[in-house]
């Protein structure tokens, strides 16, 4: 453990029933519609335990491909027409908004720049931004590749547009978001959606379950 | 739609509630941990809805490696270290025997064969044999690679050991497993468990809430 965790009060697994709680971590990438289900599923449950949600940003691109070697779902034969078929399916299970026409294979870079660049200066209102774009993508079929959509995303939300789009590109942006993706990978995150409950993860929208019985029973 | 459904009473969907019900089709493959955790969990809702369970053997080495050309989940960085970690925890989830030393690499081709060879003289002691392959292997942590294993766990339930030692070995069976795989991907099943309820695929026991759900409800 390091320091500041040897100077915190007692952390992780049932300690936590009595003690200060963690946030749960939320990996998320804006390409995968099961990350949209999940982000959705997450809060509702975090809310019902009194727990804060902290949204982190990973890349499918790199962990999936790069590190695991395998291909995007959409591209995998059998698989991709069963997730076609599945994520809105399972979009009406949760009784949220879904698009299934939308794209499948955009681009998430200029999202999750924009939702690393907002997050180190308001990570609620980050946090709101990454649900207005998954809404727009996922849930209305409108495409989220452009800078542009996303800075309008972040416009409605009061975010000042020219500095959201200068943040984009701005090369230090760009490093914290490949940064939070080295540091998923450090801690064996490979898929979104993930979740880290009290040091405990899970993989996929479809843990929502058991993720809602580990807060509620500190763990089994 | 082919000319024995036109022929049929209503099938599909809500029909079914009132009409004839077909059984549930169960995919497994043995190589699986997470298809002997749906294989008892499909049980329980199945039981609970008073609908039947037709166990049909499908080969994830041709449907993961051939078709979509992916790697076994064990061979995965990353997944296969979560998965690892996570069965078990499933296991207990559906307080069921785990043997988290399993091999997760063994061969799976006498158990497929013994029960596609038993399958066709007794379905229901089919059934219980692969229960008992299942549970020996992922549950109590017996290698089921060997066939002479596999027929001892079929004496256990009566079957004659040296019938079902010919079976496994009989050109036969091997050309009807082959049969039965095929028919799996000619319906999209690419993984293990898969259920079909009423015409509706649903992949991994992680599903198992959203397969109880469709019974109940006819789907969504």
């Amino acid at each position: 453990m390091s320091r500041k965790f040897r100077k915190s009060p007692p952390q992780g697994g049932r300690h936590l029933r009595d003690g200060p709680r963690q946030p749960i971590a939320f990996y998320f990438d804006f390409i995968s519609p099961y990350a949209y289900l999940g982000s959705v599923g997450i809060e509702r449950i975090a809310a019902r335990h009194g727990r804060e949600v902290d949204w982190r940003p990973m890349l499918l691109g790199i962990s999936m491909f790069k590190v695991m070697g395998l291909k995007a779902v959409p591209d995998t034969p059998l698989k991709g027409t069963y997730a076609a078929h599945d994520w809105p399916r399972f979009a009406r299970y949760l009784g949220i908004p879904h698009a299934p026409e939308a794209r499948t294979q955009f681009a998430p870079l200029p999202a999750a720049r924009a939702f690393t660049w907002q997050k180190e200066r308001d990570a609620p209102l980050a946090k709101q931004l990454a649900q207005a774009v998954f809404r727009a993508h996922w849930g209305e079929g409108r495409d989220m590749s452009m800078p542009e959509v996303v800075a309008a995303e972040a416009a409605a939300l009061g975010i000042d547009r020219a500095a959201i789009l200068a943040g984009i590109e701005d090369e230090t942006t760009k490093l914290r978001l490949r940064a939070h993706v080295d540091a998923s990978l450090a801690k064996g995150v490979f898929g979104a959606p993930t979740f880290i409950v009290d040091g405990e993860m899970f993989w996929g929208a479809d843990r929502l379950d058991q993720v809602d019985r580990w807060l509620a029973t500190g763990g089994w």
